[in-house]
């Protein structure tokens, strides 16, 4: 994939410039100085050589098909080249320099003009507004980056050139290899999800970092993460997630947002890594590029010093991983090899005279452990600390089975050591806790490698039933559902809905009352109102006929002077229900990765805790198990599970169900039951009250 | 304070030695070299000199007065080297070296013989177990640390050796400057109190950095700590503080510790800046001893790229800062000077061909502009990038009135830049979220210490009352004090406690319940039962004589049957309460600060949500309303306060009275009162349940 971008076998650069200090010259000579070995075709009109490499005043009297085509000219110029470029027959271009949609008015023009050609001729294009692309494998450096990074196995996308060129200067004074580089630019074409299935085909890659400010495609971006997070991970910082970050990112990219909890659940569910700030993004990438992943989530701690090792156990608690608990044979040997004074538990204390070989005795006995599943090593300078030494014979001993993060604390005299492992291709950090952060999303990816299949349940439903009451919605431009009619379309999929009906006169309300047994709750049905509390539509427990014929003519009155305008359609008079639990279930529409399945408990602790967990549909079982475990208040859903029998497979069935409902009917935008009243095994939940929107306009629209 | 431990005049130095790897030589140089202008007196029989200092075999010898005598020898002879120095008149004692309380065993006698003979010759006494102490202002070296750190206006105390060696290596590296510097050791006498106080008084020192594994006073810490942090910044990492660090530090320190909450109230009441994490330790130290502190939370991100951009807009939407919204003025100006591309908002993005003067020009206009409180600088490598040209160019255009944190963001080509602003006295930062934090931190440091004066009310109580009650059960070896005793003693406090009386027969509780009116609420009184509901000891909404009858006697019967060996005081009688906001008020004792105060929306949030607050005793108004207001639920509180006017002063001064009732009586251990029941305005919140625990057995053995 990409081959003609990543494998070209010519050249050309339009724009080539014999100036140094221009990107024109930059790019000629570092596709020279990295050796690419292929054609390099300067272009421009002024110049008979450039490098010793002979120009072209353009492609025609080149005369030669071309695989890449780079585009180093004025804005203004782009158009005309990029035509040139695809008359040459390139088959990939690479658009450096602003002027673009970034700028506005004819930038977007121009940029949408390139793109149409592009697409027409079969053509790829990286950027507008890119800084170019580097594979390592084949010493290409197609970019205006001064500096080609070792060979590696790390790849790398930006969409922010100055992030890129700060990860490749980044790298390189950490000694860290790279496979490919992409900047995206203004992704007039080439995007992540492009780089997300090459990245994932290319044997040289092993992890995919990304630094995203939008995202193409949430439904392909999905797909395209979880298939490479399958076989590497993918870590990607996605900024511009809080309310002000998106607004500033708005206005750099000129494009809307999903907001934290969309991407949180998009992340979740693809497996990717995410990076919350761009100091975990360089900790993920050193610590996935250069160890293997665990197998759990027990961590043993070494160390030369009491303090840090605190500070580890510390960081190791909060994150939620586990301390392990080294075998009583690795104990009574360790015990054996070292000085009394030192400690041999969890972190293990070497103290502070531990030289090379005590650090050797402790990795060696503990990477064998089987209850041990990573390891954090800790030095600190002290008397006999050997820094270098250390980071070599830890080099030699280990098996590489199982990750071992270093942290070698302080400045100036722990640099021999942080470079040594840095030469010897092994991770370090500066402090403990950085270390602990970086395991964690080991630990963290590695479960979701192990994840069962996915199985989405189809229910048996009335899919019919639903399109009716839809396409009527629809077709009289009603967005929002009643509750009477969104009952009706949770009974077509199989949701336990109480008995009533839609009455228009008080005798009609008593014989549906008789009909379905007292007490009953009687509420307004009506298109324009939403809140029927507030107009004195809603009335519980109303318990003989004679109340129903009173509550029937108060409610038609008190709607009839409070909401004068609302067509009412009825009196709607419904079973009251047993009580139970209440919960909330619901969907809501992502800008970016559409439908996401909600569930909260009861009112206060959604609304006030903000206890309310998201979920990309569709969803499987397990992961509507998965959204129940992760609120905190699931603790007493458990605990009256235990008790009462609260039915939890019920509710995650329940939002299954919705799951499927928003699948099969992307109008839903928004859909809320509220309460969803969960009782014991055996007696199913029960919508109460439930509200859906359309998105009426997109399907005028569209 | 502790004048002759940083100012000594004459230094005597017990286990001197010749041979270059030791440490008794390392310190006689470190003295030597450093540039200490006073007396050095080597001590050691085998040698003649050492470094060209005449050496003496003993003190004795030496026949004069010395202030400061540092000692070097091995453990099991340094009783005998205190003894010695005391002898030579010797003001202060370090002892250097392990193998006391950290050992155990003959350790622990060790350590306990030298604090009493120091104790009681009036010595103060710096470790064991330490790695000495620097005074940078006096040319004092006085450790055994490899390098003397440069002259500066941070000073830092660490209980950990390896800590203190760790943060010199660092701020060496960072050109940072050090004022004071003690390794704490074992704490035999001195500890962080002492250095706290000896800080807060030194006009060299302008930031003090703590790192503590234990606090040796709780009581003390917090007065030395707020009378500190009330001149300078005290940032202080404490580890040991999740449960498993707490377990790990015990091991390390062999002391038990407060958790997480009773430090995050300490620090919270004393103004302590809170490091998390090492890394924070290290990046408040740089922004609070190189920058003024912010007036307000308004922050500016200028840039030259826009992804760190939103980087940073990311991470101060994260931590609760305002995003500074420039004048007009400013924009004008700023719009006028620079290129159109530029944007001028906040993010100012200066784009990517950015020089220094663009820069210069941002900060110039942001610094003066007013509604500005503090400037977040980022720069990454672009093409004009100037690093170390822009550093010098932001110190010369910096007033100093607001603070103005760099991100410098890359590798080896930031480096300069980097290394220019730390030679010029300037933070730095790596990524634009580590900036951020340290802005937090400031902001919030400056806002304590603009807070109110602190006035503790009194309320008039009647005191004696209580004491009464609480010396009853203190001599009968009571801990548990019944709901009836409780509530006596919460009425002496003021409480609204409902109206009833312990009955003995089926007549009195009807007699009782006459007075008060129907209903009532009927409990069993005994000291032996906690979990009244659970042995049928609880009846609420008793409408009648008859039904008070029948429920005192189905209750003795079910209470003998259920709990046959607990001595019962008979069945409470009390008025019912009516409805309101069930909150929990209370306290804890922390180990190391005493009471803390609790307050908690109703059962679920407190127990599901962990949606409780903390806050040392004796609490003022502001902070019981502080209190309140830290909870997630407040919002709920507020709401409701809006709507049907829920007293929130009301629970404040409840809060303040707890916080009397446990100030006055420190015997009680733990006091919980649940419900209390918040009504509207002028109709006080009720007490309707109460426990009490008290600390019987300290008591006794006080």
């Amino acid at each position: 994939m990409l081959e003609s971008l990543l494998n070209p076998q010519s050249i050309a650069v339009i724009g080539a410039s014999r100036s140094p200090d221009k990107f024109g010259h930059r790019v000629v000579r570092n596709l020279v100085d990295c050796g690419f070995n292929g054609t390099i075709i300067p272009v421009n009109p002024n110049a008979d050589s450039i490098l010793d490499l002979a120009c072209y005043p353009d492609l025609k009297t080149y005369g030669k098909e071309i695989d890449l085509s780079i585009i180093v000219v004025p804005a203004p110029l782009v158009v005309d080249a990029v035509r040139e470029s695809i008359t040459a027959g390139a088959k990939a271009v690479t658009v450096l320099g602003a002027g673009f949609k970034e700028v506005g008015g004819e930038g977007v023009d121009r940029e949408n003009e390139i793109a149409e050609m592009c697409s027409n001729a079969g053509v790829r294009l990286l950027g507008p507004n890119s800084l170019g692309l580097i594979n390592t494998e084949n010493n290409l450096n197609a970019s205006v980056a001064r500096k080609m990074p070792s060979r590696g196995s790390i790849s790398i996308f930006s969409q922010s050139g100055a992030v890129c060129s700060t990860i490749v200067d980044w790298a390189h004074g950490r000694h860290l290899g790279l496979a490919k580089f992409a900047s995206l630019g203004n992704k007039a074409d080439l995007n992540e999800i492009d780089f997300l299935e090459a990245l994932a085909a290319d044997e040289q890659t092993e992890v995919i970092c990304g630094y995203l400010e939008t995202i193409s495609s949430g439904d392909g971006f999905v797909k395209a993460a979880e298939i490479a997070a399958s076989t590497k991970p993918v870590i990607i910082l996605k900024v511009g997630t809080t309310k002000a970050g998106g607004r500033a990112a708005i206005k750099h990219t000129g494009e809307v947002n999903s907001g934290s909890i969309g991407y949180g659940a998009a992340f979740k569910r693809s497996g990717v890594v995410r990076a919350d700030t761009f100091g975990d993004l360089l900790d993920f990438a050193t610590a996935f590029g250069l160890q293997p992943l665990p197998d759990g989530d027990r961590i043993v701690i070494i160390t030369n010093a009491g303090g840090p090792g605190v500070m580890a156990v510390d960081a190791i608690d909060r994150l939620g991983l586990q301390m392990a608990e080294p075998g009583e044979a690795s104990i009574k040997l360790l015990k054996g090899k070292f000085p009394p004074a030192a400690m041999v538990g969890n972190p293990i204390d070497l103290i502070g005279d531990a030289g090379p070989d005590r650090y050797v005795e402790a990795v060696t006995t503990l990477q064998d452990d089987e209850n041990v599943d990573g390891l954090i090593v800790i030095m600190t300078n002290q008397e006999r600390t050997q820094p270098a030494e250390t980071a070599r014979a830890l080099k030699d001993c280990l098996k590489g089975e199982k990750p071992l993060l270093s942290v070698f604390m302080g400045g100036d005299e722990m640099s021999p050591g942080r470079d040594e492992l840095a030469a010897l291709n092994l991770p370090y950090f500066i402090s403990p806790e950085q270390a602990a952060k970086a395991m964690k999303a080991m630990v963290d990816y590695s479960a979701w490698r192990k994840r069962p299949p996915r199985v989405v349940t189809r229910f048996p439903v009335n899919r019919r039933r639903v399109e009716r009451v839809i396409n009527r919605h629809i077709k009289r431009g009603h967005a929002e559902i009643t509750e009477v009619q969104a009952k009706e379309i949770l009974r077509a999929y199989d949701f336990n809905v109480p008995d009533g009906g839609i009455t228009n006169n008080a005798e009609d309300a008593v014989e549906v009352a008789e009909r379905i047994g007292y007490p009953v709750a009687m509420k307004i049905a009506s298109y324009d109102i939403i809140h029927k509390s507030d107009v004195g539509g809603v009335k519980l427990n109303v318990a003989n006929a004679d109340a129903v014929r009173d509550t029937f003519e108060l409610m038609m009155l008190r709607v009839n002077r409070r909401a004068p305008k609302s067509r009412v359609e009825g009196v709607y008079v419904e079973q009251m229900c047993s009580p139970g639990l209440e919960v909330i279930i619901g969907t809501r529409l992502d800008p970016d990765f559409g439908p996401m399945l909600m569930f909260g408990l009861g009112g206060i602790f959604v609304e006030v805790m903000e206890d309310v967990t998201f979920y990309l549909a569709p969803i499987t079982q397990e992961e509507a198990m998965q959204m129940l475990k992760s609120t905190r208040s699931y603790k007493l859903l458990k605990e009256r599970h235990g008790q009462a029998g609260i039915d939890l497979q019920a509710v995650a069935s329940g939002l299954q169900r919705i799951s499927q409902l928003v699948t099969d009917f992307p109008q839903i935008a928004e859909l809320d039951i509220n309460p969803f009243v969960v009782r014991e095994i055996g007696n199913p939940p029960v919508v109460v009250d439930a509200r859906m929107i359309l998105s009426v306009a997109n399907d005028n629209n569209g």
